[in-house]
């Protein structure tokens, strides 16, 4: 009832006809600052949800909930795509300290990585090595290794300004180091994927690559302080011991579902466009910023196009994909399905880089293509959206790729976004209102431009 | 000497010569980033100094911190620029209640505004009536205000971009609200400028103008949740009433100071580059945002010049002002003196909008010598520095204002801005360091331009 309201009011007051493209992005982001919903949905599923790790029951109430919610909209269809989803559990929380000596010890911050196997009951006590690298580690003899926890410590390089830059430069670290079980090391630590120094590990998946079962290693994360001392006291006494214990367990696969909602075309039904985030977060956080914010932004889109009085031409597709952070299996079922029923996914927006002040979009796709996109930045200008460039898009609608299609990424400032990645503090009280709304706002106006003029050359021409 | 191995460390490493303008910008963002000390210095004044109000024994430890900080930098001169500052002293907290009927009420969050006079001690209590701003309390007759608190309600309005903007649009309703006691209105109080709803009420200065002292009325400011509930209440029951009590008070000038240092210029030493924040703050937090990030940002533009290997051809002058929140006595102080000594100011740049991501630059100045600043937004890209537009500066630089200079603003993201603004919650851990140390290589960056090329028109070229 309250959407209906609100959908009456919005199409009585700022959508009337005869408006320019200028006018209706004003009516998008004024909506969006003044009668947005992204925050409220936000609010209910970081604070009455919480964390939602694949296969977990927040995850199937997010499912439920987003799917209710989509359902209030009034949008054309709403359904659920079934998936099989992997069920990763953590356990008792992790505990871990540095030995100097018998009895002689300094508790330190860890986590299980996603996927990692546990330690034995007891927990493992071992020497460490400490490394820059994987690179690092290569040159190392299995002498030097066995029988050790490999300490993978390159920090992300801070002069960087794209932080996600400086991610990708360390990331290789967490998802490989377990490797370093070949060498007969016996469990790895890796310094927490954070710009900043502070005492909460983040988690993020791993992968043992093709190692067997019965060779594989607990893998975790260190808070940067943590990383820190032990550098510093490694630097004092090679000999230190690390204990460490964690009880995470890998299960069987269990059904989980995308969550997805359609306006459907009213001139080309056929021409699907895809905005959406992933609902699945990882369990130390309530995963506000990933990858909540993403997904009620996704919804947003929607519902700001009807309260401003956009009657689609093509058919507006909104997913909210499961299991990005430890499988993708909601993407690659997604694009699966999409090819075997011959969907033409002209563009798809993925927002998965938290919910900060919008700066703009990356894309991916022909160059004559992105090249009629960037004639419209001038409309972006006056909300302060002016990073519209050539790169990568999300990993979730990444398998939608293909030669003719546009595949884009929302671009947020992306300087805390790390402070909070994959850790305890990735909570509602950490995105900021309007920078969640007007990161709504950037996406439904590009959903209105590539809908109202479709992305072919010679329909580029901008009427205002 | 930990600075003497930075620089030393800076001219070896980093400030080579030969290099091109992008080069010395790489070179003061990575600088920034990886050794800048603004961060360490504001974490000293917020969380060992704390709220620095014009008068206070805050006010002066952070002059002497400062001074002795800027002088551990090796600048050709520090000194100390003595200016008589107003005192006001906020007392005990605030108290403030509803009364709906006799022993029936609700406690509201208040605090006075800097200026305002003190209730009785025994407080009072009196009816409200809501307006809507100034404007709205001039059509009222002195029947429908006397004997009551004037309560102004006016909102910011949430659907500007820039939130400065929408606090323009309010701010006249808490600086000049306690003229209602003209019209025998016995109080005044004001929503918070603040955009979100919360329970922290946000002071500022107030002005009685020409009221005589008999006729003037305590003034505060109410959060934005209990003006929220305040209004819904006097629909329902007009003859509410509110109590307030507050025991602030005005008292006698006293002496402080302006904290100033400079690096000579090697060429044109009378030709004067100022960069600036100010010092004072108000009482309520810590003043990290406002201006603490501005001093600090200040100070590290000279000490990352000099780590650079930048040799100011001009003289580059930091200015630490003191009184800007209530009274501007530093900024007049500062240009006062300029003007006796006939001194050539060229260009000032103040940073007082918050420690947050830097957008770019405002700048008001003939058109010709912004012209040639514009042109240099280029080299800006590659930090996501874009924002380069004619427009205000700063407060305390205001009073330089000539025909021939150019003045300027750091303008940062605001959209998180007035969440802590004058309130509370205005405290270091809301400032994110690597947004910080963006903004203070974004200032230097602009300052070692301008000195490197002066200003005028036929000096602009780009060596690359």
């Amino acid at each position: 009832m309250k959407y209906l309201v609100l959908i009456v009011f919005g199409f009585m007051t700022l959508g009337l006809h005869g408006q320019s493209d200028a006018d209706y992005l004003k009516t998008i982001y004024k909506n969006s600052l003044i009668n947005g919903q992204s925050y409220q949905w936000l609010d209910y599923l970081s604070n009455q949800i919480g964390g939602r790790l694949s296969g977990s029951l927040n995850a199937e109430l997010a499912v439920e909930y987003t799917k209710s919610e989509l359902e209030n909209l009034g949008l054309d269809r709403v359904w659920l795509q079934p998936v099989m989803v992997p069920k990763w559990v953590r356990g008792n929380p992790e505990f871990a300290y540095i030995e100097t000596a018998p009895g002689k010890t300094i508790a330190v911050n860890i986590c299980a990585l996603g996927g990692s196997v546990a330690t034995s009951v007891q927990g493992l006590k071992a020497e460490v090595i400490e490394v820059q690298g994987i690179d690092e580690l290569k040159l190392l003899d299995r002498s030097q290794v066995e029988g050790k926890i490999v300490f993978f410590n390159r920090p992300m390089q801070a002069d960087l300004i794209l932080t996600f830059e400086a991610y990708g430069g360390c990331v290789d670290q967490r998802y490989s180091g377990a490797g370093a079980g070949k060498l007969g090391a016996v469990a790895m630590i890796v310094r927490s994927m954070n710009l900043r120094l502070d005492d909460l590990p983040h988690t993020g998946s791993m992968s043992y690559g093709d190692t067997p079962v019965s060779e594989r290693i607990p893998s975790s994360a260190i808070s940067t302080n943590d990383a820190e001392m032990l550098s510093g006291m490694l630097k004092i006494d090679s000999s230190l011991k690390l204990y460490l214990k964690q009880n995470c367990r890998q299960l069987e696969d269990v059904l989980s579902y995308n969550v997805i909602g359609e306006i459907t075309g009213s001139q080309f039904p056929n021409e699907i466009i895809t905005v959406g985030g992933h609902l699945d977060s990882w369990d130390l956080g309530d995963g506000s910023h990933d990858d909540g914010a993403g997904c009620v932004q996704s919804m947003d889109v929607l519902r700001l196009l009807k309260i401003s009085g956009i009657q689609p031409k093509r058919t507006i597709r909104v997913v909210l994909f499961m299991n990005e952070e430890n499988g993708l299996r909601g993407g690659n079922a997604y694009a699966k399905e999409a090819t075997q029923k011959g969907e033409n996914h002209i563009f798809a927006l993925e927002s998965d880089s938290g919910g900060f002040t919008p700066r703009g979009f990356t894309f991916d796709g022909p160059d004559y293509k992105v090249d009629q996109i960037l004639r419209w930045k001038p409309l972006f200008e006056p909300y302060l959206i002016h990073y519209f460039k050539k790169g990568g898009s999300g990993a979730d609608i990444g398998p939608l790729k293909n030669s003719t299609n546009v595949l884009a990424g929302l671009r947020p400032d992306s300087q805390r976004y790390f402070d909070h990645h994959h850790a305890a503090n990735d909570t509602f009280d950490a995105v900021n209102k309007r920078e969640l709304e007007l990161g709504a706002a950037t996406m439904t106006s590009l959903i209105y431009l590539v809908d109202k003029y479709g992305l072919n050359a010679n329909q580029s021409k901008l009427k205002d």
